[in-house]
Order: C-alpha cells, then structure tokens, then sequence
C-alpha cells in the first residue's frame, strides 16, 4: 500500500457507538457534563474500537529518533551525540519518559529513522533513512521520497502495534535540533511568523535563540515550501522524527487504535497528519502543555486542549504515560459508574432535577 | 491529644533529604528544570519522607461525607438523599472518583462525619457528629466542640491511613449543598466578595444561583466569622466534611504522609488547615483545576498551581487518582534516571554547555 492509500482509506469514528456513549454519558449518575474532558476522552473512544465499553490495558510509547543536519548552526544547547545516547538509554528505562513509562508497565519502542552518531544497542529498531537530515539552512531537510519512507515506517509501527494487541499508543521522539524542524514546520503549515512561535528548546542563550530564529527564517525563506503540501514541507525543513510521527498518527487512524500527542514536535507531527487526512483528527488525544511558545499554535489548530499543565519542556514522550492514564480513568468511569434508575443509583428525582436547572 | 497538640507537633520539610534531591535533580541526564512540576513534587517527596528515593505503592482516598443544613434555601440542583446513595455507591466503586480508583488499585475509605439521611452499608465508617449541619443561612452550622471533633476525626484517618502503611492520601467529599458552605468559608478566610467566588456547583438555574449568592452573603453578615480563627469559620458556616478534610491535610503534616487536594471544596479545607498550621503546605499537592471560580483564589492562596485541567466539577475526590499517578511517576523519574558522569549517560559536555547557556 502506497501512502496515499493509507490516507484515502482513513474512515470516521462511529457515529452510532459515539452516540450510544453519549447517551450513557447522560445516564451515569452525576450532574450532565461534571467529568468534563473525561466524556470527550469516553465518546471518541467509542468512535475509535466501535464498543460502547472500552478497557485500556496494553499501552506503548514509540519514540522516534533522528538527528537534524541544522544543528550545525548552532541552534541547539545539547551535542548531536546526545541523540544516540538517549535513545539508547531509553531502552534501559534510563530516561525520563523511559523511568515513567517503566513504573507503569507501559511499553517503549525505540526507532532509529535517522541517528547520525554510533551506537550499539539491538533493542533500538533500525529503521534508518540517513545518517540525520540535510541542514535546513542550507539545503533540504531530504528528498520527497526519504520523507515517505519516513512516514512510512511511522505507520509500519502502528501496524506492529496492532498485532501486538496495543490498545493505545503514543509517540515520542528523540533527535538534538528538533524543537528548530518543528518551528520550521509550523510556521509554514500556519504560515505564522517565527518570532511568535521560536522557543529556547532543551535551554538556549540569549545569542544562540537569536541564531534560532534567523535559521528559521533563512530556511523558510530558501524552500518555501507550500503549506499546501505537507510532504513538501516535511522534505523541506523537517525532519526524519517529525515525518515518522506523523506516519505514526496517520497508522493510528487507519488502524483505529488512539494516539497520544506528546509536547510541541509531536504536536506539529500530528498537526501535519491532519492536514493529510482530516479524519486523522478524532483519533488523537492530547497530554501536557509544553512549554514552547509554539505548542498552544499547534494545538489551537487541531482543536485540542491538553490535560496536563506540568511546565515539562523534555520531550522523548514524557507526558504520554499520564495521558494513558487519565483515558483509562476516563473508559473506566464511563463502563463502571451506576446509572440513574439502576438498582444502585439515587432516586430518579435526582436527574429531573438537574435535567430541568439546566 | 488535643487538636492544638497536633498543629504545635507539624515540623517543617527535611531540609537536607530536600537539598539532596535538589542537587540530584541537577544531575540528572536532562536540560535543568526540564521535568517541571515533576521536579518540586519529587524535591518535597524527599523533604516529606526524608528519603531522597521514594516509591509510592500504596494510595488511599479519604472520602468525608456528610450534608448541609443549608439545603434548605434551596441552593443545591440535587435532593440532600444524594449524599447517603453516593457514599453507599463509592465503596461499591460506582462513582466517577471510585470507578475511576478501582482501576488503578487504590483504597478507597468512605467517612460519614454527618449523613443525614438514613442508608445500610457497614462499609462507610460512621464517625457522624450529627445528622447534618444547621442551615447557616438561620444559624451557626455547628458548635466550636463539634467543629473540632470533625477535624479530630480527620487526623484519625490518617492515623490509621499510617498505621496501614499508606505511602500517599487524597481527600475528597460527597455532600450535597458543600460548594455554598465552602464557598462562605473561602469568602471568610480571604475576605472576597462572595459575588465573584461563587459558582453553579453541581449545575443550578440561574435563579437559584442568584439565591445562592444571597444565602451565602446572608450567612456571612449574620455571622461575622474570624478569619484569624479558621475553627469559628467552620463552625459558624463550615460543614462537617470541610471540618473532617481539614483534619486530614492537618494529620498528613502530622504523620508525615503527602496528601493530594481534590477540587473547590478540597482546597477549602487545605487553606484552612494551613491557615492553623502554615506548616501544612508543604506536605500538600494539588490535582485538577475545578471549574468552581473560587478554586483558583484558594489555590492562590496556598501558592499551588494545578497539574491537571480536565474541565471536571465532580468532586468526590475524582482529580486525586490521576493527581496519584503524577507523583509516581515523578517520584520514579527522579529515582530512575541517569546521571551525568555514570556509565549508562551522556558525555559531560552536555551538562556543561547547557549550565553555561542557563
């Protein structure tokens, strides 16, 4: 199946599953509307596996790892061979993400689409495109055909995913000069000006944010790529993390199998699904706000509001294990709260009550 | 012991423990203060614990339910019955907050400090003071020795919370008419116009929102509670499971245990308890943003910022589950992850260069 296939072939949630929950929703016993963003969670789950009842047990964090040629300018506060590193000790739990996920049983998968560095790990899936990208500045991120590959592979993980019997899944990403891809890619998706949406990253002086921004521009300004094509921008002045995630959020569609967003590169990988296949959108969920001023953009634009306000600024997928567990406190709730006029719910009175004040 | 025996015995955060896991947190492999919250949450653990490594195992919602005389004006949407079916329903886990509980294994303990009505279930531990408050609209809600028995009965909990080994508390409510009397109490605390403090609760016609403010003005002038006196708050126009969810944020400073506050009502009881013990602060952690508009003044109040915003306004508890999760796992990150200069981590270069740019 070629890309466009799988994109073609994205079907909506359905319809008659969402308004069954919607309608137990009414009926759990409660004031309408009090479990606020955990009925939202509930519904499209419905959407998603097409059963009113939804129990999420097995839960995987595919982070995706790449290195980004820009970081010869100087745009990051971290050495390129941090990437190896910290993809490395992600698959010994060494990390953030990695800690957390591991404390809840959650599973880490750890691709390699583009590491530029050594290393000598077998538990990191090899997947490699290249050796990291081509330096924005001054010359394409890589080919057309590199960043299908790269989507590609994103989606053969959810494939994976599927027949592992993952029930949720949510993608991370590891890759030095990437929070530079991503505001590159924002600003031409939404064609918003990088001064507003440029953050520090990992940490960034004065001087070196400065850099940031003009790298940014000087790299728009060189492509343009059209926004109207999301494979130009991604081959443009993205990077292999970006478009593996963003094949990661469009296999979770395809498969029906609901994907977390973490922070701000995860947020712009999921915002380009959803330009490739709109339908893409009800099968994501966010998580934390990051702080990059960028992130509330890319949100905003895909009609999110995140969960969690922790002020992490990590990546690697550090706010998925939280979210997996507020949509599991979510689908627990609406599967196991009493219902009014059960045998174990308050006098019907109760609802009328409510149902007239609103 | 009495009550000001428990407030004098609260002793500050372990210093050292803390400054430990200060210094550790800058060890790890990772850009200074990229955890966010995650960092102050695993920095009190420590001064809490005085272990610099925490693992929180066991987790436990204390429920304390009782009603309102209040009630009685009509300023609630659902029937005061309500209360004795929830807390029935939450040790049978068919509530939001315990269904939601259920799934990730924590305890649940219901508290009756003041049913009013009549229910059959021995699961509930009845410590009622009385069957309800009196309607602080007409008269005090109850005397100083009935204030004070509530509370006390807060701190046993946590007695026997720590005695059963339990590594971390929340505490939620279930009585009808509560987000009057706590927003009454909040006005008399933080001397605010009950006008912008006041909200719909569980969802309340706009009439009866109008009659709300006006009891709870009614109340105050009729009063005149000492702010500088929380237990003349409680009791001229508190309720019986503010009193006892005082108690409880009192006892975990006092034993030593970190508690989690749930929503509006749960925050009222945290400031007053820090209010008699500023002490009290640091062993206390917030949850989710309510949607209650006085939320946000008492939070301010107790120097909290939310982690979650889940647009819920339950109560119960139903924001401390996830809340649970988040200390975890912040607690596991800070335990798990690498260090700068260990075998499993990045060249020190990183760490340098980062310092440097900070």
């Amino acid at each position: 199946m070629t890309l466009s296939d799988y994109i073609n072939s994205i079907s909506p949630l359905d319809a008659s599953s969402m308004e069954m929950m919607k309608q137990r929703q009414q009926k759990l016993a409660k004031p309408p509307g009090s479990l606020g963003k955990l009925e939202d969670i509930s519904i499209r789950m419905s959407g998603i596996t097409g059963s009113v009842r939804n129990e999420i047990k097995k839960c995987r964090v595919i982070v995706c790892c790449a290195d980004n040629g820009v970081t010869a300018e100087g745009v990051s506060s971290a050495p390129v061979s941090v990437t190896a590193a910290q993809a490395v000790n992600m698959t010994k739990h060494l990390t953030g993400m990695s800690s957390i996920a591991a404390f809840f049983g959650d599973e880490i998968e750890v691709v390699d689409v583009g590491i530029a560095t050594p290393y000598d790990c077998d538990k990191i899936i090899c997947q490699k495109v290249m050796n990291g990208t081509g330096n924005i500045a001054a010359e394409p991120a890589m080919t057309r055909s590199q960043a299908i590959r790269a989507i590609m592979t994103g989606i053969d993980r959810v494939k994976a995913a599927e027949k592992d019997g993952v029930d949720i899944i949510g993608a991370g990403e590891m890759g030095i000069g990437n929070t530079t891809t991503s505001t590159a890619v924002l600003s031409a998706l939404t064609k918003t000006d990088p001064e507003t949406i440029t953050g520090r990253g990992g940490g960034l002086t004065d001087e070196a944010f400065f850099k940031k921004k003009e790298v940014i521009k000087r790299a728009l300004r060189l492509h343009d790529p059209d926004p109207c094509d999301p494979v130009d921008v991604i081959s443009k002045v993205g990077g292999f993390d970006i478009a593996a995630m963003c094949g990661i959020f469009l296999g979770a569609a395809y498969y029906r199998i609901p994907a977390v967003i973490d922070g701000f590169i995860s947020a712009v990988s999921a915002l380009l699904a959803v330009r490739m296949a709109p339908l893409c959108a009800g099968y994501l969920f966010p998580s934390h706000a990051s702080v990059e001023p960028g992130y509330a953009t890319a949100l905003k634009e895909l009609g999110l509001s995140p969960y969690l306000q922790l002020d992490m600024r990590l990546g690697e997928g550090s706010g998925v294990p939280f979210a997996f567990r507020i949509i599991q406190g979510a689908c627990a709730a609406a599967a196991d709260m009493a219902l009014f006029g059960s045998e174990s719910a308050i006098d019907d009175g109760y609802l009328d009550k409510i149902r007239k004040s609103l």
